[in-house]
């Protein structure tokens, strides 16, 4: 059974890193879709290839000198090819190509930016068949392009068209590797265009549904998605396996292992996502799967806080009475163009919650005002320090005590809830509290399904 | 201090309840501000005037013969004038007034009802006043026109106008008894137009307001409000004193105590509410008090429940990334004239709560079907048999175990919650459950807060 195994940039940061992956390669024979994303950092302060290319893509938007980061970029590259003594005539492809991005026409600005940013990604391909295929392993490098996969005229952020799978289906292949360059497609006018960054996700979940590879196995840095953040529980426990939604609502309080929107074509497919680790390819690493007939040996599958919320408070006596309260408050947003995340309300009163990345001090003072003078609240308030916490698990859905479970060890610690909300998904409660609070309340949580003791 | 006192319609219904509220007023001399319902039910069977007025008044409209009803109104009325022996030319105003009422003009047949119907409290109070003066206690009928109680243009739904208070600022009175009809007021053009059912209430909070009465005596056939129902729980404790917005939040799920709208221009004036029992006069009843400065000796100061809900699920991926998707669900609901009560979001899925009292079955499939094709959810399901139930306090903003305290009985009693939801109010959990559920669930929750024993 086939399977694509897609690497992240710091998997192939360096030679070093490229021997493991090819390693990895060798260790299964199954492994013959290769999905590539651009070279990453090699140390905590290195700037990673496709920061480069954008720096490359200003510097030639604004007729600025280009040697310096052009003769990095190719540096990054070179130095992987001498580790693995690749001829010279068959490097040259790759500053020659660099060299001449330039020089290429784009409808605009935006478009010679996704070109410039998709250069990461495709020539780490190339180079990823010329070293494999230096050390005896036939390979052949696939241009999106050829493969077909066509996404929408959004250079820089773009989205996969049906006509992809298609072309996929038509596609093709022997028992060569095929390695595909993550993180763009080609738009129909034969421009290229990326997704939005960590794209290379994405483009793993599109060829495994157009190639109906059940298997996706998506190589990273770390050795599984574990129960809750490592940063604040002392060696949390890994998750084994978990369902697509169960990831959906963890990565939305700051789970980032895996795109999310490289979630759809992989459900459309039934895929399985394996997340494993480059630099521990032994560990199982956690399987993603389809919801149903799964039950987590677990009560709940993983708590997950996230700082970067704002919550506004309004109340106006009788406000559940008047129609079209809601639809005015979401003009006025619509207006401002923000949008709201949750917005639970109580009988005279309703909470919104934002992400705080898309607000400012000037946008809430003038909302807060336009809200005031439509709307006329008797209160208005907004709380900047939010944090919301997901407790999530499939096991939720035929639990009753999940909430009780959930919420007394915060009663216990004295942490204060501002909201709650559990919906019909069942599989998850959302809690809101004080940023102070969130991290102690993570570990609460945490001790109470995993840990009976106190930590 | 003078204190304004009104009385329902059961406790105006025949002689011997009007004898019970003439008692009252005699027992405190501060009593001198009287609003009147129009005479209620009797017995269980019995039919309320304001009912037997919108006979008469439709029997009008269509032509009919309204003989018969307006004997029957004409009876009720003078069965309590016989009852003090009020002199049958002093009584002959109610008769005349009730035979000229289809002779008058109106705009239209909207303010026809509304006319007919605020005869049941004009009348009653004319009677009431005739009724006083008899026994020797000196008092006038106060007529809302004469008062200034000046209302919008709305015939069967009036809200009342500012002006109306600089009005009654102006009325002056004496040391007479007032006797002030309830549910009605005088539109700018002059004519009658009453508040939604149930204003009688509206009207004493208006004229407290106005007149500047810091106490307002509502009494009904109730010796309180309770924390729970006595349907549900037996002999429940009664609430000695509650906050404006507790009193709103427990009235959402059922308690019907207070007419929502009357409490508007309580908390304007700051007056205190004391709702009290006609039957049970020496029962402190409850205060119902502005918020701040007060605690309650329990916990919470009353559960409630409600099953008269129905729940739309959707649920599509990444549907927290479309921004306008709630706007577009919004405008939906405002093509098919529903509006919705709460909105709690997951993730990936939102719940839409709605009252089923303005759903039909046609109605909900047109409203799944437009957004079906709008905007193509992965599921969308209706359950019907929802509940909610709202445990509510002042006490909770302090509290940080009142959600564990509420829900973990829940758990023992496997009982699922589908939807629970806190905003930044903190005086109220909003519980979602099976109908089916909802009074177990009640029971379980006042025994948590008010018995330490099991029922």
């Amino acid at each position: 059974m086939t399977k694509i195994i897609k690497f992240g940039g710091s998997s192939l940061a360096n030679g070093s890193q490229y021997q493991k992956v090819i390693d990895i390669i060798n260790a299964d024979n199954a492994r013959q879709i290769i999905v590539v994303s651009a070279p990453g950092k090699r140390f905590d302060d290195d700037i990673k290839v496709t920061d480069l290319l954008i720096k490359y893509a200003n510097q030639t938007i604004q007729n600025q000198a280009t040697d310096a980061v052009l003769q990095t970029i190719i540096e990054r590259y070179q130095s992987i090819a001498d580790h693995f003594q690749v001829p010279a005539a068959a490097f040259q492809v790759i500053p020659d190509t660099l060299a001449k991005l330039p020089t290429q026409t784009y409808p605009n600005d935006e478009y010679l930016m996704a070109a410039f940013k998709a250069h990461g990604e495709k020539l780490n391909a190339e180079l990823m068949a010329l070293v494999l295929n230096q050390l005896g392993i036939k390979s052949r490098f696939v241009d999106p392009k050829e493969a077909g996969i066509t996404v929408s005229d959004e250079p820089n952020s773009a989205t996969v068209l049906p006509e992809t799978y298609q072309n996929l289906g038509h596609f093709g292949y022997g028992d060569e590797k095929l390695i595909f360059p993550g993180f763009f497609g080609v738009t129909k006018d034969g421009n290229i265009a990326t997704f939005a960054r960590g794209g290379s996700d994405i483009t793993g979940s599109i060829v495994a549904r157009g190639l109906n590879i059940p298997m996706y196995e998506n190589f990273t840095d770390v050795s599984a998605i574990y129960a809750a953040n490592p940063k604040i529980i002392k060696n949390p426990i890994p998750i084994k396996k978990m369902t697509y939604r169960e990831m959906r609502e963890l990565s939305y309080a700051g789970f980032s292992v895996f795109n999310d929107e490289a979630i759809i074509p992989a459900i459309e497919g039934k895929v399985t996502i394996n997340v494993r680790n480059t630099n521990d390819p032994e560990a199982p690493g956690t399987l993603i799967v389809p919801e149903g007939g799964f039950q987590s040996e677990h009560q709940i599958t993983g708590v997950a806080s996230s700082g970067h919320f704002s919550a506004l408070y309004l109340h106006r006596y009788l406000l559940n009475k008047e129609v079209g309260f809601t639809l005015k408050l979401l003009n006025i947003f619509y207006k401002y163009d923000i949008s709201y995340e949750h917005m639970p309300s109580g009988i005279d009163d309703l909470t919104v919650i934002f992400d705080n990345r898309q607000l400012t001090p000037e946008k809430m003072k003038a909302v807060g005002r336009e809200i005031h003078d439509t709307l006329h609240p008797d209160k208005l308030n907004w709380i900047t320090d939010y944090a919301i916490l997901m407790v999530v698990g499939e096991g939720m859905v035929n639990m009753t005590d999940g909430l009780s479970k959930s919420i007394d060890p915060l009663a216990e610690d004295g942490i204060k809830v501002n909201m709650i909300n559990q919906g019909a998904s069942q599989i998850s409660i959302m809690i809101g509290t004080r940023k102070a609070d969130a991290n102690r309340a993570v570990k609460d949580i945490y001790n109470q399904f995993f840990n009976q003791q106190e930590d």
